[in-house]
């Protein structure tokens, strides 16, 4: 019956006989509102429909998609074709029709990761509360946590992982895909010499930003990283720096890098064991060759500090770099896995 | 002959008109011949055939399946209905069909370990070579590494990592279910003070023997790990012993101790990583409240392990004990698993 | 009165004329009144006094010693002649003059842990509160933690960490010999199946005294770190317990598992990081061969968290036992340490 | 009488009252002869004599100092004061008498790392066996590994940690001093980005030498160690290179990559752990606030690697950077370490 109708869309609108239904939506934030670093508080999200949706009276689990940074919510749509994905694996049942959802999270500074911050504006609240609670309110979504998950790539997979440590009262299924930003270390750190070298030399975000014109992404990523994690609206560039210059050599200001270092997962985790602990699915995985040079050391570090907090996972490691192999893991192996663990007991 | 019985019993008792094919065969061991534990050199071990394969020509991957310490290879097919699983699986067509071969290693001393020894036999090449060759002579396998797989349970799952070591011409594909042994820890080591004491005590096998008949299944499981990791035909017991009792206390003989624990994969794994990469999978699980506490120790250090060596591999850490989930696990994840990553290309 | 008579003693054994200046002190403790072991709330205690004190005005920095399970005070100074060893040190100029208090903290479970618990007593405050109140009130100390460090050998380990965590404002320098229970491992955790399944069987603390008389250590070591650990006044045994039995196996009890392993260094270090940081001097070691098969183990790990916290420290790894260089370390390292970082300025 | 002596010497030559007895040696090195980098065979050395050396018959215990890349063993002498700093440690009775040997491994890229290339020549050997067989023809050493330490800074704490490794016929106690290049994390792998980008547009030794005379130290470093450790005389620059680029990012090249890594001692240690197991001291240390990203984090996974291989070993983290506590700590724990352990029995 469904199958049936799905053939007459297609023949009454061959144009589009395989366009997936994705619905861009807008929102009035309150988190965001008056954020210094000056990006709007209106913002727009995509979500995806199932095939049938329009159809049925059925209620879907949802999916948050989380992007990384540098990239937009477009990125899954226009670059990846998650909802054309999402059509196949739906129609030929390798998956249970799903809603997703895609939010933006690229700000002024290439990215929000997902936190909250009276810099750059409570991210968190924006899609764990806004766009959450709109979401429900205009599909027909499962709105409870067990219904609900979150998965993000690199920026993304940091922030998934951060919801399920910080709200299971909302998700409750978390797939990180090359997660970022999981500790300190390798490119995260001040071995990353030149970048930090350029970006203690900013006095503002005019620098930063013409510095980005000149192809530099770091130096920009570390705007975001402090302005989201170190926050300090009456410092310089608001925010407080870890890394201090002295001479040719850089070194740390320990009061502020340990701050820094304290909010990332390997160190924080075991502060929320409690909340993992209630998690149905907490994936995580990563290539060897990820460009991100932090990724192949930060996962299984965190991976060794669940086992040690006896938190269950699961941690992939494969080869391949930071973005060849994402549209074939969501398709085999992310999709399926939400399919298969969100409750779909209204 | 036993497939005509199986067959009569199905004309028989068309309510169990289903019965899975396993057939059992006997094989002649040369690798095992003259072993000092005493064990028969003729072994008999099961082989299931997927459904349709009396009526097709086709030629099937194959999955050889190790069963834990003090368990047989019939604990596949009576405990756990291993073969009426498979049928569902394939009749479903949850997976694709595969030839699933059970060999038996357990010996005088509980356990084998799946390795070579002079004083128990050399049970590894037993099964990858001799069993192996049996097998792809007698029924119409898909004879090449990339299409067999190997998995185990508790001493299997270290047989099925050690033969993803040390035999990637023979297995390519690896999946380790709650792995015993990988390194000296919790109750591997002197940790386990009352059954290194019993055992110091031993004299003889009958020793051991009539230790276990009280239920004490320990000091017998450390004869079996001595006989095939520390053989010496010289000595009493045949064995070395890693442990010393002095006074009311244990402690390491360094030599033999750090002996024992260079052969245990945390600690062989470098030695190995090339092999290892060859792998097509390499999973391994555990359970938190494993009743061998050095599983949910050694598993995650493993895994660490290879991340640092850059070894592709999944680790799952979940809830529940060294038993409770192996069905179920098998039927969710590792037989689909093989059916997913071996090749069926002749 | 002690003192008295050791000077009688001199005058009239001139062969023992160097013996050294021990005075016992008497307590009576508000920490430990009415705690739920029945032990006394008077309790004893020794100063030792460097040679030349009473013909001087100077003002000494103090050292704490603590000494391990099912020892007492006593062992440094009948056993290991800690006294005699001190004044050789300070005779011969190869350390400053030191006072050096050695509390008790031995109670009905063989050791209290050096921890406040509403079962056994709150004997951290008694150590750091009040003998250290008496102490500065009787002695010329420097009062100051600058000038106070701690130190302990096994239990007395974990408890010297434990004041380093938890009172930097007492004691700023620590030396944690072969220290305890820094993690739930090895023969700490379920691995020691043997004493759990002991433990298990007990009704009353009187049926953990039969089984120490028949030389069992381990299961009333059990109700000491549980009485400390996980105190329960309204729970048989005045415990809750972390491990339960199921048939013939052990699980633990998620809950009161992890509920104690949080409170064990390894675990709770990141908590105590800022106290951590403010100590002159951090030191542990142990020797490979421990009996204790979680020393050797958690040691080592202990120093891991430490580092990624980035928390000064120094770590020794040496081959021996339990005991066998305690002394000798103590003459060799521990004192000359805490002579050369203690402040000498009143 | 010493002491008189030295008054005595002070008197007659007032202009170098305090001028340490350093001796410059000249070598022709078979093992550096015809090195592909244009390196000199013949190079000096100097030699530290201790004080009353040339009045007495007695030998000495013989301490070889390291020195880090882009320092000489001049560094030593001129910026540190070694020579000064040990007579005063030995007229003070501090230490026991030692000699010093201050070899230099700087080569055309900055330093040769210590070890044998077919490329840059075999300065391992060079030292081990070429430099200790003239110091002993020279001097009045005692010539066994017993009397032999060395100690080393940075490059020179990596090769002394190589030499405590592959050489326990010449060697037997080890300090390093945040030593560099344990394991490839942090600055050391593809991470440091901007460095490896500027190595890959190299087509000559004279881009690299172009590069550091622009103030860039990195890329020449990269240089130095690719030329050491992944030698290949038939490459361009003679030399495999462990990362490529792909578009605007960097990749590893697997093979190259693990090649390089499997010799830093966080994964060698392993093969070499009988011979570590031989030495009497094996001390690193490590400053936090290192401008080499990769030394705190590679130094406590080499101690780690080392107490699970159940090596007697000491780690000392501290609050500091790459090299303002080096002399500090020559002075307080290095030279009276090596001073106890070094054997005076010829």
């Amino acid at each position: 019956m469904k199958r049936a109708l799905l053939v007459l869309v297609a023949l009454l609108l061959p144009l589009h006989a395989h366009a997936a239904d994705v619905r861009v939506m807008k929102i009035d934030s309150r988190a965001l509102a008056g954020n210094l670093a000056g990006d709007p508080a209106t913002q727009t999200f995509a979500v995806y429909l199932p095939p049938g949706y329009d159809s049925s009276t059925a209620r879907y689990p949802v999916v948050y998609l989380l992007h990384g940074i540098a990239d937009t919510n477009d990125t899954w749509i226009k670059d990846w074709k998650i909802p054309e994905l999402l059509d196949r694996l739906i129609t030929s049942k390798k998956i249970e029709p799903l809603i997703v959802v895609m939010p933006n999270a690229r700000n002024r500074f290439l990215g929000s990761f997902y936190v909250n911050s009276p810099v750059t504006g409570r991210w968190s609240d924006f899609i764990a509360d806004e766009i959450v609670k709109l979401v429900d309110g205009t599909y027909r979504t499962i709105a409870k946590p067990e219904s609900r998950g979150v998965a993000g790539h690199s920026m993304g997979g940091y922030g998934a992982i951060r919801f399920g440590m910080e709200r299971p009262d909302v998700f409750r299924a978390v797939y990180a895909l090359s997660p970022c930003c999981l500790d300190t270390v390798e490119d995260i750190g001040w071995g990353n010499f030149t970048s930090w070298m350029t970006f203690l030399t900013f006095k503002s975000y005019a620098d930063a930003e013409a510095e980005l014109q000149k192809g530099n992404f770091y130096p920009m990523a570390i705007v975001g990283l402090l302005s989201s994690h170190l926050p300090n609206v009456d410092a310089p560039m608001h925010v407080d720096v870890p890394i201090r210059r002295e001479g040719p050599e850089l070194l740390p200001n320990n009061e502020a890098y340990n701050k820094l270092r304290d909010q990332l997962p390997v160190h924080s985790a075991p502060r929320y064991q409690d909340n993992l602990r209630k998690l149905r699915a907490l994936y995580m995985d990563f290539g060897y060759s990820d460009q991100f040079a932090h990724i192949p050391v930060a996962t299984p570090a965190f991976s060794r500090v669940l086992s040690e907090l006896r938190v269950p996972h699961v941690l992939e490691a494969y080869d391949g770099d930071h973005r060849q192999h994402v549209v074939e893991r969501l398709e085999r192996i992310v999709f399926p896995m939400f399919s298969s663990v969100l409750s779909r007991t209204p």
